[in-house]
């Protein structure tokens, strides 16, 4: 890397020495170990060649026919099986590798292992998978009177995107393998600002239309068909901790149950792991909930009142808090 | 595709027919016609291109002289007819194909005319554009103290994408192009958080600031002058049903009326297409707002009132529900 | 660029007349100037550069060990060394070229010496700026009992991003490098949804979880150890303005204080100049605050009753209003 301009100020040994030193004195951020980390481009990769599985012609290669489609498919299989096994592995070995003090953790052999097992039967999973997404599909077209045609939902929804992701992410989650969930949720979360928990559990038929600020905790549970709108959050309440302070990560459920057929709406904040909102819930938007909700009722807030002044009325009398603004 | 490492698990034949025959058994997710689909990559550069057109020097080719100003824009105007036509006729192209049975649905070389049409139409808008993008501009310095210069807003204000790539997929969306509109807009949804339905109609000089949750449905109007703030929604309240429970996709109004000059504050929600908000109002952060306002009014909520309890007084007790948290 | 397909519409000189006089026209939207503008490409590559001297091992090389790191790090801080005085300079010498009528305006050469001095207190802050990150990926796991390493909030925390690239840009922006700042600030909102202002104070051990829709303004100041979810807003109330209606940007402060280890849960909205939350506040989800707390206390809102109504009792009865929506 040469300077591409003379008069750039050198790099003093002093500073590198500084820089070094702080390495060393804070392990935290730095990994020198042996292990090859996961890699984003190739867990990037193994994405679209998931999505060009699950939407064949709409994503990857075009002028697809019936001849063409078997070979194309074994292609695409190869493809996810490499960078599948390849990237669940690095994750395993890596994960052995920081928690080599740690008596569960796997030998290296072992990971390769686990890492083939589990591709197998993800790989096996893929018709299911595709089956899933249909369902998710149908339901984003039934849920919004804008979309004009199911492509459209596959094209532009970044409520498909998230629950594509997710459902992969999901398949992972459960069969033990570290990191790599998070990472696939984790773009799925910058591409649309959808946030799902690789851990929560979601039914057939779900949708989310705009999506942005939604976030679905780890410990959800979602039955079939239900539907939710933009900012929605499905959290936890406060977090239970040890004597010293420190959270407990005992995988208990903090976060709410949905039954069947849900609806909600923008903005609602559903709390606490032991609420349960019953089956054909509708939940208005806006509304804070922290209880359960029995089966096939509407949930709304008395709205506070409005209160309205006249802009000639309050101005040059207008003080700050006449307008609580927000910008 | 070679397998780069030798122990990979060779897909079998069996997994390559399952996934062929879930292929087959759900066509909703497949495209095996004939047309060619809209490329993103082709729209990423025909929105880059209209970018450097409207920005001409802040955006693409620098150190441009009043010399070769001409012959740049003309270059430019090149790459976007090109482009434009080409993706609007795979568009209509695509839509007449998957439509067939559609007896409205125009043939090839009517797609062909048409897309020749929308192009010189698009073209032709250009100057207009900018002249819209220029109030836009100033709306977004004047409307934020912590703007210190217009260009600020240019090179950084997803306010500013946003409703730039909005008045390109507005004009396509008004002049009946399928699909290209939409992916045009969750290109700026992507970047911005910022979801705006082509649909919209917009007037100059409006600004969205920060903007992340900001969600504007499909037939909204919004007057000149405007200011939005981040998550606030322009919504639908409850969709129209036909008998069988499926949504009447008619094109009815289903969103709110803004007049001009009117601000709204970080997180309200303004729903149904009845809701008029008159010239000058100003609604504030927060609010929930299902009916008309009119004109020269600022809307507050009565706050609710908060409870403050001592931290130390609820050690020890706290339940649950004493701090809603939503993590 | 010749055209791909012989019936592509030529581009008519009339045209190209009308594009370029409205760029003549529009001055606001076009920079015809002799200065090197920012490069989005280069300040991104700095971006990367600093993530991997902050986090090294995590990204960028791989396989380093204790010999190989000295030599890394060298090349690392060269790196970002040629590239900070680049666009630090290019920033300063654009500024002087558009303000030639602001007397304050350095000269070129004048411009050269302050990128040399800035780059080289930005170099020197490096190990500072390490020692504050480890501070908040600590945060970020103290405070999520859904991460399981440290190294998961390294990898996929949006929030840890966000401070990450926060802090440099802070940096900047208190040594007074225009522009820049909001650059690499507006990079980190588009990939994680959170808007942090460069000019905005922020102690150790911070963190932000999920994060989507997070504003923090140009005059937010907080403390050591506060946590921030998702949709939460520090901001302003109404802007001051001037005798003719125009914005007074005169730097005053505009938006809220927080002290030591506040909590401020999903939604809630705090805005104010004055508005102080003391040390060990806890401000509960969807609270709305305009006035200060005093230390030690948890805010909760009295929430609006809930009104539940059977799905089926107003089943062909509902109005519009019956469940808005938000949709």
């Amino acid at each position: 890397m040469t300077p591409r301009e003379p008069h750039t100020p050198p790099v003093d040994a002093d500073l590198v020495d500084r820089v070094v030193l702080s390495i060393y004195e804070e392990p935290l951020l730095c990994y020198l170990g042996s292990a090859r980390l996961p890699s984003r481009e190739s867990i990037d990769e193994l994405v679209e060649l998931l999505r060009e599985i699950v939407f064949p012609g709409f994503y990857g290669r075009r002028g697809l026919t019936h001849i063409s489609l078997p070979l194309h498919v074994q292609e695409l299989l190869s493809g996810v099986a490499i960078r599948a096994e390849e990237q669940i592995r690095s994750c395993l070995r890596y994960r052995n590798d920081v928690d080599t003090r740690d008596a569960d953790c796997p030998e290296s052999a072992e990971c390769d292992r686990m890492a083939r097992e589990a591709t197998r039967a993800f790989l096996a999973f893929i018709p299911e998978l595709r089956d899933m997404i249909a369902s998710d599909v149908r339901a984003a077209y039934d849920g919004d009177p804008a979309a004009h045609h199911h492509d459209e939902t596959i094209f532009c929804y970044p409520g498909v995107e998230a629950i594509f992701c997710h459902r992969i992410a999901h398949f992972l989650y459960t069969h033990n393998v570290p990191l790599l969930p998070r990472l696939i949720q984790e773009g799925a979360h910058t591409r649309t600002g959808i946030d799902i928990h690789p851990g929560a559990t979601i039914g057939r038929s779900f949708f989310i239309d705009h999506g942005g600020g939604v976030v679905i905790g780890e410990t959800v549970r979602i039955g079939e068909g239900c539907r939710i709108y933009q900012g929605v959050t499905l959290g936890a309440k406060s977090f239970a901790k040890d004597e010293k302070g420190a959270l407990l990560r005992t995988g208990e459920k903090r976060h709410p149950t949905l039954g069947n057929r849900v609806t909600i709406y923008a903005g609602a904040v559903v709390l606490g792991g032991d609420t349960v909102i019953g089956d054909d819930c509708v939940i208005a938007g806006s509304v804070f909930v922290t209880r359960s909700v029995p089966e096939g009722h509407v949930v709304r807030q008395k709205s506070p009142e409005l209160v309205l002044r006249s802009n000639t009325e309050i101005m040059g009398v207008v003080s700050d808090d006449e307008i609580p603004a927000g910008g």
